[in-house]
C-alpha cells in the first residue's frame, strides 16, 4: 500500500484513529495502557541496509526502498494517557501523519495498544478483586506471570502493564530493574527438595535472607509446613516475613495458617496465596474473609484468560485532499462502519464520579475533560510520564468508575458507562443514537 | 534459591524436567515449539555488570554476584524436537546440569516452550481445519495476527511456531525476513478508502502489484467490489492473483464471488477470507464447500484464545548426592506430586499410525522410538534444525495422530492418546495406573 501511495504521489496528511468496537466479553470498561513504548517504537522507527535489501529481494522498487531509507516519522500523536479508563468506540490514539507514514506505524501501534491494554485491565481487576473491590489493593498482588507470558519482551511489557494498574511487585527481576518495580521472590518446590527435610530448608532459607524469608510451606503438607516455618523461625531467631500457601482448599489453609502463626507470636508473618489464582477466586477467598495479605498471580494476570483480546483497531478517518482542505472518510462494511473525521472524547465527572462520556468531532467545543492530550509533535515526543504519575490516574480513575462497573458478578450485566456520539458526529454518522 | 545453593555448596548436579501435568481444555494433544529460540536463550544467558549491579543494591551478596559474572550454562538438555506430537505428563525437555544453572534458565525455559507450543498447536488445529481434517492445508493459512500478538518479540515467535506447524504465509514481513517465510500482504481499507472510488483504487493497485495484486472487496459491498474488481482486471490487463472478503456471511459471499469471477473468466483467480476467522468457523465453511482458497487468520491463531495457556511447569526430579549417587526426588502435594527420576518417552507405531506412548526411567530399554533427544552438551548446542525439518516433522506426526484426535467437535470426547509409565515408574510413583 505504501510503495502504492508513494508511486502514486498520495502522502498528504491523513489522520487514523485506534479504537475498539467493542468491549471484549467479561469487560465493563478498558485501562488504557502501552502508549510509551508504542511512542518509542514509532519514533524510533528506522529501515537498515538488511531490511531494505530483503525488501528489494522480493520485489519492492528502488523508489521506495529510498523512500524507506529515510524514513522517519514526522507527524503528531494525540492520545489518552496511560492509567485513563475507556470504553468501546472511544479512539485511544489518533494519528496525524503524511499517510504513508501513519500506515507504516499500524501495525507497531495495534500491537502494542491492544495488549498491554489488555494487561493493565486484567491487572487492574485483579487488584480490586483483592481489594473487596475497592480500588487501592493493588500493593498486595504480585506479578508471578513471566513463565506464562507470550517470550521475554512480553513478561517485560506484562510487568509494566500491571504497574500501570498499580501491581508493582513482580517475580521478574528484569523487569523490576529496567521499571523501578519491587522484586519480590518467595522459593519453589524444588528448593524444599534440595534439602533432606523441610526444616532444614526452611532453616537455611531465613539464614540465608534474613530480611526477606517468604517460606513455601505446601511440599509435603501446608499446616504442618507452616509449623515448620514457625519453629526454622525460633531456631534461628530470624523473623519470619511470610508463608506461602500454593495449592489444597485456600480459606481452610490460610485460616489455619493464620492461627497457627498467631500462636506462635509470629502476628506479623504475612501469608502469601499462589497457584491459579483468578480475579473470582480472589473474590471468594476476599469475601469468604481469608487472612489472606499478598495475593501472587501469573497466567490470569500475563494472559488474561478469560478476556484474551483487546480488539482495537486503526482506521482512517480523514484526509487532506491536493487543495489541502480536510475531508471525512468513513467506511461502510456491515457491523464494521467508522464514523469519520477527527474526534476528541471528553468525560462528565459528578460528585467525583464518572458520569459519561460523549465522543465529538475533534474541532468541536464540548463540557467536560478533553481525554486526547498531544503526545507527539512533528515526530518529537511531547509528553513523557513516570509510571508512579500513570498509576496515580489509575488509581484516581477506578475510584471515580461507577461501584456497579468495578466488579461486577459473572453474568451480572450492569447498565454500561454512558458513552453517546455528539449531535454533529451523530448527524456525520447518519446515526441517531449511540454507538453500541 | 541460587544465592541461598551457592552460599552452601549445593551446586552439584540435578535433573529437572518441563511438563504439562494436564492438557489444556479443548485440546488433545501439544505439538511441541519453542525449543529452537530457547536454546540460544539458555546458552546465551550472561550477567553484565548493570545487572550485578541492580542485584547488588537489592541485597544480593557479593560472592553471589561474582558467581554470576562469570555465569554461562554448562550442562545438558535432551529435548523432544519441535514439531513432535506430545501429551500431558511427558517431559519435552529434561536439563541436567549443576542445581543452580539448571535453576537459573528455569523461567527461561517456561516462558518459551509454553508460549510457542501453544501457538503451534493451534496453528496446527487451524490448518487442519483449513484441510476438512485433513494434514497438509497449511499452506493455505495465513498468519495476519500482529496486531493481537504480545508484543514484537511475541509476534517473531508467532509467526516461527505458526510456521513450525506448516502455516508458512505471514503479514509479518519482519518474521518473514527472519525465518524464510512467505510475506503475504493484501491491501487494507483505508487503501480503498484513499482514492475517490473503489474502482480507481483497485486500477491503481493492480497497476502497482501486477504479480501480487489480491484486491480487498467489502469497503463498500462484497460482490459489486468482486464486480469492480473483475473490471480493474480487465482494463489494467493485469491478472488477479485474488480478492479478499473481510465481513458479512463468507459462505454466501464466497459463493458469489466465485460465480461472479468464473462468468469474467477468472478461474484462477483466488478467494482469500479473513476477519475472526476461527477454527471452528473455517470447519464449517469448509464442511459446507465454501470456495475460499486462502484464510488468513490473526487474532486466534496468535493468542489462541479458545485456550489460551499452556500449564508447563518444572520440576526437579533427580539430584546428584555428595558421594555422587543419584537420588530421586517428588514432590507430593496434593494434586501436583510428581514421580521422580529421569525420564524417557517411548512411541509406538503401529500401521503408520501412533498406537501410544510410555514414559520410562531415562535408563531403561522399552519398545518404540525415544523422543527425547540430545539438543546440549556440556553448554553446547549439538542439535540445530531448519524450520522445513521441524515443518516435515510436524506434518508426518499429524499424519499418524489417530484420526479421532485430530480436530474433535467441540464437546466430543475421544478415548485419549494412551499414555502409560513404565512398570518401574509406576511402582517408583506408587501408582498402579497411568498418569491423568
Amino acid at each position: 500500500m505504501s510503495a502504492s501511495y508513494l508511486r502514486r504521489g498520495l502522502d498528504r496528511p491523513a489522520v487514523f484513529e485506534l479504537f475498539a468496537r467493542h468491549l471484549p466479553p467479561n469487560r465493563d470498561w478498558l485501562l488504557a495502557a502501552g502508549l510509551g513504548p508504542s511512542l518509542r517504537l514509532i519514533t524510533e522507527l528506522r529501515f537498515g541496509p538488511e531490511q531494505l535489501a530483503y525488501l528489494g529481494s522480493i520485489g519492492f522498487e528502488d523508489e521506495f526502498c529510498d523512500y524507506l531509507s529515510g524514513f522517519r516519522f514526522s507527524g503528531n500523536v494525540d492520545a489518552m494517557p496511560e492509567g485513563t479508563l475507556c470504553f468501546a468506540a472511544e479512539p485511544l490514539v489518533r494519528v496525524t501523519a503524511p499517510r504513508i507514514e501513519a500506515q507504516l506505524v499500524e501495525t507497531l501501534l495495534l500491537n502494542q495498544i491492544n495488549f498491554q491494554t489488555m494487561i493493565a485491565t486484567k491487572a487492574a481487576r485483579v487488584a480490586l478483586a483483592a481489594g473487596g473491590g475497592e480500588p487501592g489493593a493493588a500493593a498486595s498482588v504480585i506479578d508471578f506471570s513471566p513463565r506464562r507470558d507470550h517470550g521475554i519482551d512480553a513478561a517485560m511489557k506484562v510487568a509494566r502493564s500491571a504497574a500501570v494498574a498499580g501491581v508493582e511487585g513482580t517475580s521478574n527481576v528484569a523487569a523490576a530493574m529496567r521499571y523501578g518495580l519491587e522484586a519480590v521472590g518467595t522459593m519453589a518446590h524444588s528448593y524444599v527438595l534440595s534439602f533432606e527435610s523441610e526444616p532444614q530448608a526452611f532453616r537455611a532459607f531465613l539464614e540465608d535472607h534474613p530480611e526477606r524469608g517468604v517460606l513455601l510451606v505446601d511440599t509435603y503438607d501446608s499446616l504442618r509446613g507452616v509449623e515448620n516455618a514457625a519453629a526454622a523461625a525460633r531456631e534461628t531467631g530470624v523473623p519470619l516475613a511470610g508463608i506461602r500457601l500454593d495449592s489444597g482448599d485456600l480459606l481452610e489453609l490460610s485460616r489455619g495458617a493464620r492461627r497457627l502463626l498467631d500462636e506462635a507470636g509470629l502476628a506479623e508473618t504475612r501469608i502469601a496465596a499462589s497457584g491459579d489464582l483468578e480475579e473470582r477466586r480472589i473474590c471468594e477467598l476476599v469475601a469468604a474473609g481469608a487472612p489472606i495479605d499478598l495475593w501472587g498471580v501469573g497466567t490470569d494476570l500475563g494472559t488474561s484468560r478469560d478476556s484474551p483480546v483487546v480488539n482495537g483497531v486503526y482506521k482512517l478517518v480523514a484526509d487532506a485532499g491536493p487543495a489541502g482542505g480536510w475531508r471525512d472518510v468513513a467506511k461502510h462494511s456491515p457491523d464494521k462502519a467508522t464514523v469519520g473525521g477527527a474526534k476528541q472524547v471528553h468525560r462528565r465527572i459528578d460528585g467525583g464520579r464518572m458520569a459519561g462520556d460523549t465522543i465529538v468531532a475533534a474541532e468541536e467545543e464540548a463540557p467536560g475533560e478533553a481525554l486526547l492530550v498531544p503526545a507527539v509533535r512533528k515526530g518529537e515526543i511531547v509528553r513523557r510520564e513516570q509510571l508512579a504519575s500513570v498509576r496515580a490516574r489509575a488509581t484516581d480513575q477506578l475510584r471515580a468508575l461507577p461501584d456497579a462497573l468495578r466488579l461486577p458478578e459473572p453474568g451480572a450485566h450492569p447498565e454500561p458507562y454512558p458513552v453517546e456520539l455528539s449531535p454533529m458526529l451523530a448527524r456525520r454518522a447518519g446515526l441517531s443514537s449511540a454507538p453500541g
